[in-house]
């Protein structure tokens, strides 16, 4: 136990192969789980469905998650991370530094972040946090680091002037903006409109100040 | 029956008596329906519990929606009805003609409407819609006829010349912004941080072409 061993590339060093199971377990229980929301919605999304739907034993998947909350908990914490790395990931590849390329990638970017999968079971947990203290007090913290995230990865590749107030408020109003398109694109395919909808906002938001 | 007769205001001529007792059984249950809804969530909202919340016995709940797909379809055409109406209500108020307080004025409106108890409401009918084909096919008209209204009562009274793209897509914009901006208000008291953001918002809008 403990020292380097031939592993899965996921494993990571200081694991047992044990320990790599487990974990390998948890993700495919939690990636189950994203895909029941976005898919099937809150209501249905127990840990009974969701072991099956992963192909784990009910003991096993209330080995690691005892109650529906834990895993719900559980899901909202994969969720934002997952959401996070797609981020880096989507504002990391090829950017374009020329105009109105760049702040058509920018805008592209962030309707993306709320129209995907990932969104959608977000879009499950957080309805069903409006019913649910104890859960929004988790969201809450959660959801305002991934806007912030965001914000900043905007105002970095938009090379935004942020001692501007408009803007500031410009590129704010763009998440608010993509997360309206996104709760439009829950209930029906609205890529048509929006691609219409994302040129013209891109024009609105080159008119912002520019530190580069 | 069928005549004239002496009752409340509510009462429309050529309904009996027990008509109308009925038609406000019926509203009861639609309005604790959407109390329900908006404060509690989609999974406890059932016949039984909205029955019990208006006050009105199990079994009279249950002649006017056997069941709760029935209760729900109801409370969403009710719900497009109310939404529908207190819009026609604020926009046609004391209406402000000169800038910047018509544009904003349009805008507060706007917002309004993606904020209160029916849209968080209508929010967790339509989460609930994401998994529920049947569902969606009733909210998907209803929804995109309120939403031509609403982008009608803006324009006219915002006087937009809707000859112009960029004025059509930035009213259109609006809407979607409003509603990111209820999204975010269905977590939090979004309100204080919404207020900056609206008198922005409505300086961009007022760019748009006008026709008065």
């Amino acid at each position: 136990m403990g020292g380097r061993i031939v592993a899965p590339a996921a494993s990571r060093p200081g694991r047992s192969p044990k320990q790599d199971r487990s974990k390998r377990t948890r993700d495919k229980l939690l990636e189950a789980t994203i895909d029941m929301l976005a898919h099937h919605g809150w209501p249905v999304t127990t840990v009974g469905a969701v072991a099956e739907r992963a192909g784990v034993s009910r003991g096993a998947a209330q080995h690691h998650f005892p109650t529906r909350e834990d895993l719900m908990i559980a899901a909202l914490e994969y969720m934002v991370r997952e959401r996070s790395s797609q981020l880096d990931a989507s504002f990391g590849g090829a950017r374009p530094s020329t105009e109105p390329e760049r702040t058509q990638f920018v805008v592209h970017h962030i309707t993306e972040h709320y129209t995907g999968d990932l969104f959608k079971a977000a879009l499950q947990v957080w309805t069903a946090a409006t019913a649910d203290q104890a859960l929004r007090e988790r969201i809450v913290p959660l959801e305002a680091e991934l806007s912030r995230h965001l914000y900043d990865l905007a105002v970095t590749h938009l090379g935004a002037d942020t001692s501007d107030r408009r803007t500031r408020r410009l590129i704010r109003a763009t998440l608010d903006f993509a997360r309206g398109l996104g709760l439009a694109e829950a209930l029906i395919d609205d890529s048509e409109r929006r691609a219409g909808m994302l040129d013209s906002w891109a024009a609105e938001l080159a008119t912002i100040k520019r530190v580069n």
